[in-house]
């Protein structure tokens, strides 16, 4: 295996999950290029000094650009919040520097744009992180409606819900306001997740209908209450290019759903559905079978479905969070090593922004709204 | 034990599960009236006195109108399709004799509203068959919202979906045609149980926004193929009085789901959540417990329940959908005796009616609906 | 429809599930005979007059002997406590009656092989009340195993467990006390049902070895604290005719279990499991599959399963308790209009008994027991 | 941190995990010795050169005596099957090297106690491969029973059933032969597991009696059929000293069952359940909450849970079958660092071996075995 120097930009949550993945995906799935944790950088030198003696980089820096024009760094890794993507992804395409960047890619679709179109001109593999639809179980959800076993799909009914803004509480944060954040509270932070789901699952969206509000209207800031400047849930109805339609929630207050992320998918021969929390099954209802033996089945996840026998060698003994990001890090490796640009790239970040986009303005103009009119 | 002779008009699926209600009601419950089955219609002579014989009903007629007129009969139930409720109503209240009518009231919110006005005019019992919500589950889910343990609703996600008209070699009827059925496909159909739900689980719907279309366009009729006229499925997203928001399916083609009323509602102190295909059990998730404790928690009925102990004394032993309809009778009969009105009322339909009504022109004109626009 | 006068002795829980039976059975299924409630007897002429009144029965007696032997009665309901089953089933077949028992048919093998072989001996049509295994989900387990679908039957883990007596205030009752109960607590209370089904569902047992234990000592009768003079819990292994093994656990102090009567029965093709709490489902799996698509598989009731289309016309719609028992009545008036013997017979209930004795004595003599040591 | 060199012995299934585990332990959780991997051996050089350059090994050998003797290995991980347990451990401790042996830890409890005594003499830190104990959700159980929340416990229903060799068409292998494996099947293959879960839940067991057998007599081994030598599935009843009792299943042709490693445990206040197959959940029941609100609860693992926020911050984000590795890895190298030997010790694994070998005794016997009886 030849070496590749990896830098990563944030060490917080994502941070750590995708370290975790670096140390591991060679040896999971045997990929033609081994990473090395270069360096990594943080708000602050010391922040990312101490990370680096946590975690293993052989580097550290509070300047990330330092990090993007260092020659070690041969691929960065974006894991930072999403005001901050922009300049990060066009220094890296300066530097010419493979990218891997957190969702959402952008705080919005121009943003987003750009850096594709940036990105695609220099001619650098590049990805966006979209985690939870690379789970085997989803993994399959796609291959069975490709192979044509639930026939054309006719309706999605989507979510993806949380409650880790439930508690009035919690206080405000990079999330809870646009200048850190984005336009888009619950619909930026998990809809785009999703979003990208009914993409992958159904196909293009055509048009849309969004309804989204603030529940909580101030949260405690460093300097007292603090107004919410986003929405913490909402809904929208979707219309797709091929006929089907379907319905799509988003909270970030949804109490007692911890990771509802879920999809049914109908079909004219049948239907599958998920739920993120229970990740290792898959629910397959097949409409042809005899009406007596017909009912949602459940097909708990082994090494006969798609990335799971490289975790580990038994059915049901199961995966977790993150290996979905073992398995990011597997196809964003090989992307560099093929120059193969692999699902899901910049360009599908930004499909998914449109759509949130266009899921704002909806809502802001209380009307449906066709995804062409959002650049 | 005050004995009542109930007239029954239509013998098919309704009809035969408002006999057996009938025929256990009293028993069951120690009502202050004992029904007795005094007369059957049908369409046809023949069809009638059959189902008397069967089913033990003291007479028959191939004629609606001379059951409504008989004198042994002392209340009348409608259970036949929609497009028949008003003229059978309109009789019933000149006869003056109570009635329980089935759902959907009538076949647009004109036709409902002319019904309730007449009966509340004439000052007759009434009622309409919303059977769903009188499970024991969904009535404790009431009284807990009711209770304040959940805490303000901010949302619901409500379906009602099933799979009766999935397969495209099931033949049209009246269910498919406007003529016979309504406007509305399975947003007629079926939508009204679980609108119905949202209106009694969180209140007066305030605008709405309803994408709903035809996937099976044509079925084999009586003389070859017929165009479907109505829905098969869709979806609305609703916004309450109370600034509550949700989203609501509806569906007679969802491959896999037999019987797809279901709802979550999140409050500000917890939630619930309810599957009718397991209409024993209700979800409840308390979020002021400890964080480490807290989990959605599988309630299943017994006597300690809304309406239960009467059917038996077993926790967990459980009831089905005809005791939905016993329970139905129950009050029925109980209006009749004290009186006084018993939710739903005629008046409960017409509401109901209202927001199928805004569906359909929401639908019509893709654009947001109140409620008020809908006379 | 010929009528058919019925007698009920006992009006508790089971009386009043057998009164609401007898209502309706004959419209729901067609009965070749209609019962009618012809006289119910309880432990006091009071009582049972109140019971009459109530329930709609046409006479009432304090003295069982004399509903026994009342012409009108012409088949008769044993639903009162076990000690009193042999002596009302004696009179029953003096008085050449055919009759219903509710489980255990006696208090002891000995007991209930003489009921049988008096009853079989006069020809009396008869019958013991093991409802459980007549919903329409156990009835299709039953019809896949025997259709070969899941090959030869291996293993079952099944086990019968509520918690009615958990809570250690709950006061001594017959069911406690060994001179009105029996012998067996749990393991002569719920145990019935679930080797009913074991027997049912694999064959025949050939030797077991059992294990059952007090665990609340003491409980607060009507003179003070009394001694539990049954079992609470316990569990046995079972050793099957065809070779196949299985675990069986009763209890009545299983915390959080209402109606834990579930079974999973593993055959060399495939595997069913049942749940009662969740009494419309069936799961089957189908190890014939292809390794990447096979799963338990939810299968929900509907018309297309055993004995449901009597009751509605929708999948998923359900049926409860109550229901059968309907069942059970419909079995018995046809096993008496056809002068044919109908699963379970008295001799069924014998073969549960024996079981139960020999579980006793397993329990008592810590050792495997053969059923043939068993008379 | 200090690093450590550890040596592996093994490359299959669970070689594979400890590599993955030894390689994000130190990030993961910030332990005080960083592992290094400093050597692997297989059964021959080859492979164990292959599985070091894909894995990551400094060094690797055909011959575990090798390894064991290399300074630059400091500790010893042993995943081989367990025939081959004995002489390496034995071969660790002449060396004065801290071990860590995969499960079972004898071939029978003579092997087990020559060499718990033997490290224990030789004061060194030691571990057993009792994994699944070690998931959030059974650190949890373990912590509510200890804290009196369920009471006391007085029931437990246990199993550790799967179904990899349910299919005819698998071959023979190490798992059905003595020489290679051991005496005991399935009863030694997955049983351990769950008997190690009871020991944790409930405590000592005292007495048991065991039914095994073999449903699959022969499969395919190099040289055509071969007689499998050893159990497929069975089950045992168990007495605890403190009174509990409960039954315990186990096999491994349990179709349709991939991970059934299943635990119901019943106290005097509540209950406890838990599936592996859905491993980030725990289900709760409090018998103290108000009757109408009594149920269990479903609590899904996140931050708030044991180990569970070293791996991510999400709630409801899910581990799998690989943490619980570096869970045990990151207690091995902490008994290394502090010397203080943490559970389950050599002892513990012992412990498990004798109540295997008291079952194999009570089948072959068909009798109860106090486990006072097994050396
Ligand atoms: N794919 C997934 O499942 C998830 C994705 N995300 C996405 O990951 C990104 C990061 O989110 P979290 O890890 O939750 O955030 P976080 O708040 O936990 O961590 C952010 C990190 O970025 C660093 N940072 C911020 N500004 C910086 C700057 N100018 N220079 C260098 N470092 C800087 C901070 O020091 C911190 O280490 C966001 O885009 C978010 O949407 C977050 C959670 C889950
Ligand atoms: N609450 C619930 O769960 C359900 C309610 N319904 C409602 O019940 C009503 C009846 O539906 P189904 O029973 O499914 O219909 P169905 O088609 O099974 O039976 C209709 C019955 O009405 C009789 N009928 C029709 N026109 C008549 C006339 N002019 N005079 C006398 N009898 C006439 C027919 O002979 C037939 O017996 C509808 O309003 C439907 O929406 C239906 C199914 C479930
Ligand atoms: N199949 C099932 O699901 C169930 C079956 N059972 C069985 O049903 C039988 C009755 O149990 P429950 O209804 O729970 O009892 P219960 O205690 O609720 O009622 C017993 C009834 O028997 C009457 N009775 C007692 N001795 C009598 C006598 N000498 N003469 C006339 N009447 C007498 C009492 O007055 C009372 O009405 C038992 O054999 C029990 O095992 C009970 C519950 C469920
Ligand atoms: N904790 C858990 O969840 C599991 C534990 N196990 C246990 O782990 C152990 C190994 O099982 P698997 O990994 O499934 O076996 P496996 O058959 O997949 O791999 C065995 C490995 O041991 C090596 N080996 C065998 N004899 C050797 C020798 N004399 N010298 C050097 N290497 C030798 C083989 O080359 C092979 O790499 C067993 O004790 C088993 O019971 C197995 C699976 C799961």
């Amino acid at each position: 295996m030849r070496e590749l120097g990896i830098g990563l930009i944030g060490a917080g949550y994502m941070g750590k999950a995708h370290t975790l993945a670096l140390r591991t995906v060679d040896a999971t799935f045997g990929t033609a290029l081994r990473p090395t944790c270069a360096s990594i950088a943080t708000s602050t030198a010391e922040g990312a000094a101490e990370h680096a003696a946590r975690w293993g980089w052989q580097d550290s820096t509070g300047d990330w650009r330092e990090l993007v024009d260092n020659p070690a760094v041969q691929a960065v890794i974006i894991a930072t919040p999403p005001r901050t993507h922009r300049d990060m992804v066009m220094a890296c395409i300066a530097a010419r520097k493979p990218v891997f960047c957190e969702k959402p890619l952008g705080c919005n679709p121009a943003e987003s744009l750009a850096m594709t179109e940036a990105i695609e001109h220099a001619g650098l593999p590049n990805m966006v992180g979209f985690n939870y639809i690379r789970t085997p179980a989803s993994q399959l959800a796609r291959q069975i409606i490709a192979s044509g076993d639930i026939g054309d799909v006719i309706q999605i009914t989507a979510e993806h819900v949380e409650d880790y803004l439930h508690d009035p509480a919690l206080p405000a944060s990079w999330r809870t306001r646009i200048a850190t954040g984005t336009e888009a509270g619950a619909l930026g932070d998990v809809a785009p997740h999703i979003v990208n789901a009914c993409l992958r699952l159904v196909g293009p969206v055509e048009s849309l209908v969004a309804d989204a509000h603030v529940v909580q209207s101030t949260r405690l800031g460093p300097n007292g209450p603090e107004t919410v400047e986003n929405d913490d849930q909402g809904q929208m109805l979707l219309r797709f290019a091929n006929g089907a339609s379907g319905s799509l929630s988003f909270s970030r207050m949804a109490a007692g759903r911890k990771m509802g992320y879920t999809y049914r998918v109908t079909g004219t021969r049948g239907a599958l559905a998920f739920d993120q929390e229970d990740q290792n099954a898959l629910w397959l209802y097949d409409a042809t079978r005899p009406v007596e033996r017909r009912g949602f089945q459940k097909i708990v996840m082994g090494p006969a479905h798609p990335d799971y026998l490289a975790f580990n060698q038994g059915v049901g003994h199961g995966t977790g969070y993150n290996e979905q990001i073992v398995i990011e890090m597997r196809d964003f490796l090989e992307a560099i090593a093929t120059g193969k640009a692999i699902w899901p790239t910049f360009r599908d970040g930004y499909e998914v922004d449109r759509i949130i986009a266009a899921a704002l303005r909806s809502n802001a103009e209380r009307r449906w709204v066709t995804i062409g009119e959002v650049a």
